[in-house]
């Protein structure tokens, strides 16, 4: 059984280990992700990548479960002298443990390796149980057009938007900033095509799963595919389950329901992505044309509470 | 008095905090300290400046006086973390304060900076009170030649030198790597002109003064100054004060004593440097030719004590 998961940070991280333990109960189970990088960044010449460091935290038990997001016991030293240095941004805490990634990364990175292989070398480390790849090795980024109060309209990087702005600021689009060039990373067309099931995480659809879409190439290799497509929805009644993805839907028009977002992938009979589309029971009963709906509870509130998710959409593509 | 210092790193930068001593107790005192850079280098892709982070942290009252070096308070959780992640070097520790510092530098540098200005900028929050100008801006880099056991002869950065191998390997020379090219930093040839004394620290003459006087144009500098130039001694009775100019000396063939040391410098009549050779009392009684040699107590156990040393330089400048 060769799942593969399209994912971005938090919520794809905690899905993952739901899929991780389900793959775990069946003989051959295989996971691939294929991981959102549009949030990626350099903050003080660090490169980061928030969503693969999620994943690879969250799979490799270092997660801190209570902040949602970076390390158990992580520390500020760095941060606070560079505050104190006056270092720009100061809106964006980079973690001391984390930053021991990054240094990692980056020096690999500047050194030519691709992201890919660096995230290998990461996993290394961190053994998450799962095969993490990038959705790709080049520059994509999430890019914001805002209107900021005295200086007019311009666009910034989705981290500003999202950490600093906490996406409080007038917001005309989201911009995918080299995906007319990006190409899919090594074995993300090959972890497609060999799929025996793909599920799309319950990620942000706007920001996290878009941008993995936006990268040419691959969302042919998805219609293409020999296997069954889920998606799992990340809005529960009529509200994202963490984040913001109401604020993203609402930019780009489209409603803040799991119809709208099943909606918004479509079905794959008529163009779109999805065989199937699981729902919280909380929305039982809605229909996306073309796609067959089921519905769970999708709260993940526990490893085996998501494993049993993970079942439910296996379910459901048949 | 506008005195200008050539020094290296920690006995350099404890030295300074003698010549600011006195320095405030003159009419118009005004230091600028001429520092060396060749212990510079790269680690984990953040440049390190040693010998000006030391000079910076000790007269910004932030260097960890017990230790002798980096900032007190200092934590590990990076490089803890790099060693977990297997990261080369593993010999070298890097505190999680002194990786601000380092990031602030690497970013500035890498956006196109000059390692003065960027000194400058880190200076704008420690405040020391003494200009510190790198001896140049240019990479100028002391690697050593050595013999490995098994590897053979091969030349390696003076920081694996020094921090890996604590000099106890088969050495066989210091090279200079840039010093062909390199350019004296905006300020260091003004600055000694302009000097109405300048000192050389009892820093390492070997490793943190000879590199500051292979920069071309700067030994040309001191010697057509129109300032006295008195040195002090870093060897007292036949040993270093602290750190390894011992072994460095016996690598260029220099008795590792304070007259061998007043000749390595040489006199200012004959080509060299000094006009005056300050040693400690236990040396009483040395000659250098060429040079009037004085004597004074040369243990710098406290900020009174240093500036002692430092008046007693300035009567010995005449």
């Amino acid at each position: 059984m060769r799942i593969t998961v399209l994912a971005g940070g938090i919520g794809g991280a905690r899905f993952l280990q739901g899929v991780r333990a389900h793959a775990r109960t069946q003989p051959d189970g295989d996971v691939t992700a294929v991981v959102n990088v549009a949030d990626d960044t350099r903050m003080h010449g660090l490169r980061i990548s928030p969503d693969l460091d999620s994943v690879m935290y969250t799979l490799g038990g270092a997660h801190d479960a209570e902040r949602g997001w970076g390390q158990a016991g992580e520390t500020w030293t760095v941060s606070g002298e560079l505050k104190a240095y006056g270092a720009e941004p100061t809106w964006f805490g980079l973690g001391d443990k984390d930053i021991a990634t990054h240094l990692v990364r980056t020096t690999m990175l500047d050194a030519g390796y691709p992201l890919s292989q660096v995230t290998e070398a990461l996993c290394a480390r961190w053994n998450p149980g799962v095969r993490l790849i990038p959705a790709t090795d080049d520059r994509l980024e999430t890019h914001v057009v805002v209107d900021l109060p005295g200086e007019g309209r311009r666009a910034i990087h989705f981290q500003e938007w999202w950490v600093r702005y906490r996406g409080n600021v007038p917001t005309s689009r989201f911009v995918f900033v080299g995906a007319d060039t990006a190409k899919p990373a090594p074995g993300v067309l090959e972890a497609i095509a060999a799929a025996d099931v793909i599920l799309i995480a319950p990620s942000n659809p706007v920001v996290s799963i878009a941008p993995i879409l936006a990268v040419p190439g691959l969302r042919d290799a998805l219609v293409a595919a020999s296997a069954p497509i889920v998606g799992v929805s990340g809005i529960i009644g009529g509200s994202p389950v963490r984040g913001m993805a109401d604020k993203c839907l609402a930019t780009i028009g489209v409603e803040c329901t799991a119809a709208g977002v099943g909606g918004l992938y479509g079905a794959r009979s008529d163009g779109g992505l999805l065989d199937g589309w699981l729902v919280d029971t909380t929305d039982d009963g809605l229909t996306v044309p073309g796609v067959r709906v089921a519905s769970a509870p999708l709260w993940m509130t526990d490893e085996d509470a998501t494993a049993a998710i993970v079942a439910a959409a296996l379910a459901l593509a048949g």
